[in-house]
């Protein structure tokens, strides 16, 4: 199969955590209006992503649940994971990291984190080393490490995005918010929570 | 000036913090394709942004920092504060209630929280109280708490979701990974970095 567009392997990865859930209910079967539903989607938007994994379902059962976790399978898995770090382990970074690592099906591991806290460095939590920031650059291109969480409020984010990609980062969270400059090929999603809180209370005051 | 569209909102929100920041460094005037190239976006969607807030700029010295900072302050100011809450008072709910804290211009203010936690329950953390959560129908009631930050990872989100919708939320802005249902009118904003983490890894690998 070529290359998928990013926000149907979004939906992809959304439509699996849905069907795990199916499946362990037992349910044998879904239909599209059901998953989009769920997932705040067009049924005709599931529909089409369906048919692009190979299954047409059928009008009176909908979809087999073990069928479509298995072609979404095929289709996201990637010869190996991929290896993530976070910058920043205060609050935060400690929570995401025990998050992505209470996954069993995350395709990303958590290797090493960095922090510039003397507390913090030479400690590990839940076997994740946290290295001196000041060895990031070495480490992520000794380890082959491709995303970078920023789990650190700074208002000087740029110059450590800078010597992140510098070093070999090719996909970026960001959980601080302001605007960086970041080259083409550079994945970027930003969890800015500020932007958000300001854009939902105008909506709600409109 | 009428309702904009959430999306336009969200940019004028990132518009500012730039511009804040313009300000700071003493830079009195700014192009649309600095702008541009700060928030990822096409210098002629951001052209068509300033139109709408009533400023057009000109070819030799580009906008006015301060004249777009005050257009963009008019336009998103709402009457008063809106008031949210974070369920959930674990590492992510703490960090997130310090940040958002931290901003004086935020138009949200967290006035209470919620946990199931007997560690947490009557506790305050910068003066804001922690609340049982068998509280919270009351407390939203109550206080007209409009926003609710969900800082919990639990597999049961819905439950939580559909009591706090009743009491009055409008805005959701979930940090868990997984599907839920909410009614039309209701704002949600999905922060799932597992999601994200599958996303990138495979358009990295392919």
């Amino acid at each position: 199969m070529e290359k998928l567009p990013p926000k149907t392997v979004e939906r992809l990865s959304q439509y699996r955590r849905v069907l795990a859930k199916y499946q362990n209910l037992s349910e044998p079967f879904v239909f599209s209006h059901d998953l989009g539903d769920l997932l705040h989607l067009n049924p005709v938007q599931v529909r089409r992503d369906m048919m692009l994994l190979g299954s047409s379902g059928n009008y009176r059962n909908g979809y087999k649940v073990t069928d479509l976790l298995t072609l979404i399978d095929q289709t996201l898995t990637i010869p190996k994971s991929t290896d993530a770090t976070i910058i920043g382990m205060g609050r935060l970074g400690e929570s995401l990291l025990k998050h992505i690592g209470s996954n069993p099906v995350c395709p990303v591991l958590i290797k090493s984190t960095f922090d510039i806290n003397p507390k913090r460095i030479n400690t590990s939590i839940q076997g994740v080393p946290c290295y001196d920031m000041t060895r990031a650059p070495e480490l992520i291109r000794e380890h082959k490490i491709k995303i970078a969480i920023l789990a650190l409020y700074t208002e000087d984010i740029q110059a450590i995005i800078d010597i992140l990609i510098d070093a070999g980062i090719e996909g970026i969270i960001n959980y601080i918010a302001g605007p960086i400059r970041i080259p083409k090929g550079v994945f970027l999603k930003e969890y800015d929570i500020r932007t958000t809180l300001e854009e939902m209370s105008y909506n709600i005051h409109n």
